[in-house]
């Protein structure tokens, strides 16, 4: 689905992401959705000092991104928003009570279990590289991660998604598992490399991905930014 | 609502947790979304090796508590067990779709914005108080946490709770919030600490205190731990 610039979704998403479009933006996951379920919308695109001021914070409590509006609902939280696309529209949540219960029990392992120590380790190697602690307690923060990506692997096993067909809870877990990328932590895991790798291949996922892409390259490209 | 023995819910939490019965654990919400919807109850007290077992892990998939069970279905992760209750008896999300949506984005954003921080916080006074970093990186823990509590104050304001009546959004921020009370860090915040109060007055949450500290205070007499 393209963007569409009269579509009624509008997502605030980051100007400039501080990712350099590698899609770990919070707008990714909500972006994924909205393309497997065929949705269109636009973006608002905010410089990053734009995210802390009253404008935004009226939408975002706490002036984060994305912000999620739609004849006059406004949502933040990219777990909430994607629940809120998922349990409107076709496509990412089961018919069955059950397995559409456990679908959600994913999404929020996602965000509550796995997610926080992936995130402590990420923000260690930004902000707290010289100091000189960071080596001691690296092997914590290594440790903290792996245990839950052992954990997963273990119930994924040969499985291609976590309930039978595709759901939010994979979309929410695969985009999650995708900011360790770059730090090799999935390389001991080929089973969790391999899911990551199938939510990937999908043709929504890659729209969603070129879409957030294109918007940093052509700021890039504006400002003349290397990418 | 009593414990019911014959009840056909069933929730396994730790047998000791180790807040020693001060309702911090990850079954307090869920117990106390169940009384406020009225809902009879039974427990599985677990002691913390048997969370590791396949039995437990089975229901748990990273060995946490509590799980939850009820007529076949299998729930994991707090905020989607007290998700999965307000969603089928009334009492925690309100009519109104958007105000339901709103409601929902606290849930998340009581789990993956406000609770990460506070984790951290506590953990790191648990587990790195004897290091030589503890007191140099602590600024910076508590800076985090109240980064989001300054933003919450602000916007509940005046408020009673967050979304016109209680939610379940209101349930689970306040569940984390109680984190912090031991550490004085709502006292700059009397509005944050006055909306905790208003949560633990209620009958609700009262029963559900005393059932999860009865059961600690069970074991410790059983035990001769001193309480």
């Amino acid at each position: 689905m393209p963007l569409d610039p009269e579509a009624p979704i509008i997502l605030s998403v980051f100007e400039a992401s501080p990712d350099r479009g590698r899609g770990l933006a919070r707008d990714m996951p909500v972006r994924w959705a909205l393309e497997e379920t065929g949705l269109a919308y636009r973006v608002r695109p905010l410089p990053f000092a734009a995210t802390k001021q009253p404008d935004h914070v009226a939408r975002q409590p706490f002036g984060q991104i994305p912000a999620y509006e739609e004849d006059g609902l406004v949502l933040f939280e990219s777990g909430a928003i994607v629940l809120h696309i998922a349990t409107r529209h076709a496509g990412l949540l089961p018919d069955d009570a059950h397995v559409r219960a456990r679908a959600i029990s994913w999404m929020f392992a996602a965000l509550s279990t796995v997610e926080p120590p992936i995130v402590n380790y990420a923000m260690a190697s930004l902000v707290e590289r010289d100091s000189d602690w960071y080596e001691r307690r690296l092997p914590m923060l290594v440790d903290a991660v792996d245990a839950r990506l052992a954990a997963l692997a273990v119930r994924i096993g040969d499985a291609e998604w976590l309930e039978g067909n595709f759901t939010a809870g994979d979309l929410m877990m695969i985009a999650v598992l995708r900011r360790l990328k770059a730090s090799g932590l999935l390389d001991g895991h080929p089973r969790l490399a391999a899911y990551v790798a199938r939510g990937e291949a999908r043709s929504a996922f890659r729209r969603a991905f070129d879409a957030q892409r294109a918007l940093f390259a052509d700021l890039s490209e504006a400002e003349g930014v290397p990418s």
